[in-house]
């Protein structure tokens, strides 16, 4: 929690909600990952002359991607089934914090402290599933992905700090810690949702 | 060709130009692969049900993202960059023929078919880069490209016959081939275009 520099821990009660309802979990989970793929080859698509957000940001598309099809696989294994994607209102609250009306390179700091933020709340509730789920084998798959996410948090970080000054990233970073704790203080924690 | 069906070959001078502008063909190249891959994440998002569908393409998302990661390192070889994404007239004109009016469920058979033309149409180019290129190695790469967009064809095919009936398939797939036939004729060939 504290490498991670979140303000407001899960509640730990949480894990039990989502035991209970592990194929809307999942399938909640299979969501995240297509959207760390998505946001990955949409900075592509947005920032092609940025060469090292290009070269670090292309093999996470084909890691998250190969996390959506490791939940898949753990989803089969139960004999559940992937579900519909639903609203996701953490990462619509997240989106709301952009800043507008600044120029297309400006913008790059707040898409890469976003996804930053995503991959460390994920790697802190990554934390609790793989602590406290009666499953083994999903304990294990668990830890697995809060191990891959936190590197992923480490990267977009650096990623900001290669294309903006540290002192501007750190004060950003900060409003973007104060501005998700706010978040979460207001989203009732849902056992069917990652986030 | 034939085995393709596709009605209206490409001017094989076509190489020639591809041949004199690599960045950009490389380029445009590049962001073909991409789209392939989030046309299969999006079709996986509307149709989770589909299980045959999300199991079939899921790897196809890694395999067309590994494609432009490949193409990313065929540029850097040359000490080519990547280029913006321009817009894409081929495929813009192919959507238009998309039906309007009637269920998500029957919508999906103009998806599949539109995403195995594209394939068709691309595997007819990598044919021609293939046999005409004169950079040797690259030749080589569009022959490996060649050989996986048939099997993609073929896939896309096969999950319109799983979905619909083979005469409805059949009836709607030469109405496709008649209509890209239309647009092949109109779209003047530019070598800094895969399409």
């Amino acid at each position: 929690m504290s490498v991670l520099r979140l303000k407001l821990p899960t509640d730990p009660r949480w894990v039990n909600l989502a035991e209970k309802s592990l194929e809307d979990i999942l399938t909640d989970h299979a969501y995240c990952e297509q959207k760390a793929a998505s946001t990955c080859i949409s900075l592509i698509q947005q920032y092609p002359d940025k060469t090292k957000l290009v070269d670090e940001l292309s093999p996470i598309v084909t890691e998250e991607w190969g996390h959506f099809r490791m939940v898949l696989r753990e989803l089969k294994k139960r004999n559940l089934k992937l579900g519909r994607q639903r609203k996701d209102e953490y990462v619509n609250h997240l989106l709301k914090f952009h800043r507008k009306g600044i120029s297309q390179e400006e913008k790059l700091l707040d898409k890469l402290l976003m996804a930053g933020l995503i991959e460390a709340r994920s790697c802190e509730r990554f934390k609790l599933l793989w602590q406290g789920i009666g499953d083994e084998e999903l304990s294990e798959f668990y830890y697995k992905l809060m191990v891959a996410e936190a590197a992923h948090y480490t990267l977009f970080l650096e990623l900001a700090r290669t294309y903006f000054d540290a002192d501007i990233v750190h004060t950003r970073w900060r409003e973007w810690l104060d501005y998700e704790e706010q978040i979460m203080e207001n989203l009732t924690p849902r056992g069917d949702r990652m986030h």
